[in-house]
């Protein structure tokens, strides 16, 4: 590994970027996550119930999901970055009403426009 | 994002990586398992029925996996490479004898030894 792992500079940005992610899922600010996500057909995101590719998938189904129920606990997050445009971000969260341990995976890169999720990955252990 | 996205030469080597990570997956090539997750407290694996911190806790569940039923089909595949050093990988798959679609999502790096995992998702989609 040739890149600075966790320089704290980096690891500030993005920590702030996660936070900022968390709060408009929470919040169901989906102006937010649509700006979160890189614009790209690339960007693809496995959800608990769906499997999504490019980010016009994403976004549409931001757009029809019910905002009720978003709330969660974050029980352990763990931000790693690799130099200064990549990283990952991983949590494992717990939503009301439910004793299912959850998990979150992000791949970030950080483009012209900002930090932006590249691939995400969400899932509730078995 | 000012990396090049899928240069040629990139995508080849992080595909041939994938390729090499899936037959050691289903032949039980635990040595080469071990090999292509890097060796660090930060690599991360959720997996579909535990959550793995650092690269010890990884390397302690493939030694004491059962090798049975390791086959899978690989329904659809999805790698991005950004820039020289850093891609995911994503593949949608089916195990023998299940019905249920499985995920699997790699955040791959270029180090000093070659391409890495670190940080993988796995789950069984809902």
């Amino acid at each position: 590994m040739t890149s600075e792992i966790n320089h704290p500079d980096v690891l500030a940005e993005v920590t702030a970027a996660f936070a900022r992610y968390e709060d408009a899922l929470v919040h169901n600010k989906v102006d937010v996550l649509d700006e979160l996500f890189w614009s790209s057909p690339h960007t693809l995101r496995y959800g608990a119930t769906e499997n999504l590719y490019g980010y016009d998938e994403i976004q549409a189904f931001r757009a029809s999901r019910s905002s009720q129920g978003l709330m969660r606990e974050l029980l352990r997050t763990a931000i790693t970055t690799y130099g200064s445009d990549f990283a990952t971000a991983h949590c494992e969260f717990r939503r009301e009403g439910s004793a299912k341990i959850g998990r979150q995976s992000q791949t970030w890169v950080r483009t012209a426009q900002g930090w932006r999720v590249v691939a995400a990955h969400v899932s509730l252990m078995g």
